[in-house]
């Protein structure tokens, strides 16, 4: 039976977005999920985004009226004060959404309004990975690097809401791997899902008969990351090559944010993650080679323990957290 | 005539210390300098910090019993929160150094304590070029690069004492230009004082009747970053290449901290700001020219404002918080 007040977190993505109704210490009921369908309009966005909290509330067998706050969190660029999602990439042709007031002139209830990186971070702050720690800066893997940073409890959202950018900062000096964001050298480049595919076919272009994967690209298989963390576990060298490279930059990643923000903990998410511990061990060797002595030795460097449920659970934080503000609880 | 209360901030470096009374608007009075002598002991050391606070009191014309709070600041390694320097590299022999004890039980006023950087970084958004923003980052360029982190009117101390290391976060990927810290490829052995000398003998090893600088180096004379950026002023190929680079490279560390903590403003320091608006727009428009849209358009990038003052009124502020703390003012 869950206690004390209820509150909804809704986690909207290009292709699917997730609700659920989360208590207050942070345990989920029932999640539902309903397709997006950005190219319905923004208009229709913000119905489907109403229509998902209600059903949330229904799974959770609530009414609305039993709902202290709303949280929702989208992808950016975004103005987070203002509550507006702006010219989302992965919601075309959605332009400058006020998604914060609409939720809350809809149900007259308290809404928050958040990245969902800087959401999924939370959520591992509050309830997951790092619910010991009093900062943590979470990195998610996946087609590209979300960052998200939490220090005392507040989400560093930045001046332009471009706080923990993460994914977009520079690890080469001069020209460097090409971005999506069409910049070169970010750590994006390097260290996604994406990033991990590409520099594996371009790997095999060079040296095609050294990789167990080159039968299969040449069959015209599908090439994901999971492929070639697998091939690497059987031992496939152009895959292990990969993986420990990839490793290698992520530790980089961690150990700027080890001499920037010094938290308690680094955690990674996403679906690499699923690459299990010999990757987290890989990652924590060469961050160990690349830190300052005393970060290197005392910064946990962990992965997500939430998996997809942290952007909901972190967006009906946030709403917990407003909630708790306007009640002068904090 | 100075108002309301009245603190003292004392700046100790490896060469000397400098102290003064700030009044409650930040306003310093008369300062004074004292030589640090690390190798006469750190028990010597402590009694010449408690002197110089004396001797700064007295300069000012008041009393001890007059002033509210005072605040120390000193280079890293340090534990902040235990108020103590460990093994500072600039101080030897000195090892565990319980400053803010020592001069709170000389003393009977409130003590805080503070890495230097950071309190430069403090000063600078109290009253110097960041008065009027909400956050702000500024990196320090000296002999190395010193970092500090201010949002919201906080230090970013760090869970480690580490916050705000800038001077050793990575911007290239493999090996890369030798540190003083013993790693590789910091923003620090690019963008400090020490490096535009360096990369400027390497370039004239290299192309020896290409600069100006080759006869004076070959003179003896001592070659300095002011030396280089006064060459490339008189349009010197080889030193307008180095103080173009060196901008890049501090542009790459500023857009990096615009995608993580996205400050109102980043702040440069030290004596090579010496080198005036030209240099400073060199840096903006490679900003420009690296950062995402919105914090590339938005973020101001300015020199400091109160020179080598920025410390002991930073060291002053942190008293001044601690005191405003205390009394309940925040």
């Amino acid at each position: 039976m869950s206690q004390g007040p209820q509150f909804v977190g809704l986690d909207v993505g290009g292709t699917t977005m997730k609700a659920a109704v989360v208590d207050d210490r942070g345990i989920p009921a029932i999640a539902v999920v309903m397709d997006t369908l950005p190219k319905r309009g923004q208009e229709a966005g913000l119905e489907t985004m109403c229509e998902c909290i209600r059903r949330a509330v229904a799974a959770a067998n609530l009414s609305m009226g039993q709902i202290a706050a709303i949280g929702v969190v989208t992808p950016g660029p975004m103005d987070i004060p203002a509550g507006m999602i702006l010219d989302p990439a992965n919601l075309k042709p959605w332009l400058n959404v006020p998604v914060r007031d609409h939720v809350h002139k809809t149900f007259g209830i308290l809404t928050a309004y958040q990245n969902d990186a800087n959401a999924a971070a939370y959520g591992e702050y509050w309830v997951g990975a790092g619910r010991e720690s009093k900062s943590m800066v979470m990195f998610t893997l996946g087609t590209g690097i979300g960052g998200g940073i939490i220090i005392d409890d507040r989400i560093l959202e930045g001046q332009h809401s471009h706080g923990g950018e993460l994914g977009h900062t520079r690890i080469e000096l001069r020209d460097g791997r090409a971005c999506g964001c069409g910049r070169r050298g970010c750590l994006e480049a390097w260290g996604s899902a994406t990033s991990v595919v590409k520099r594996t076919r371009e790997a095999l272009e060079t040296a095609p008969d050294s990789s167990l994967l080159d039968e299969r690209v040449k069959k015209g298989e599908e090439l994901t990351a999971r492929v070639v963390f697998g091939a690497a576990d059987l031992g496939d060298p152009l895959a292990v090559r990969i993986v420990d490279e990839t490793a290698y930059v992520l530790a980089v990643g961690a150990t700027n944010m080890m001499h920037t923000i010094d938290p308690d903990m680094i955690v990674f998410g996403g679906g690499m993650t699923a690459a299990g511990d010999p990757f987290l061990e890989q990652i924590r060797h060469y961050v160990r080679q690349l830190a300052l002595p005393v970060p290197g030795a005392k910064t946990l460097v962990r992965f997500a323990a939430l998996g997809s449920d942290a952007g909901f659970i972190g967006a009906a934080g946030c709403g917990r957290q407003l909630y708790r503000r306007h009640k002068g609880l904090v």
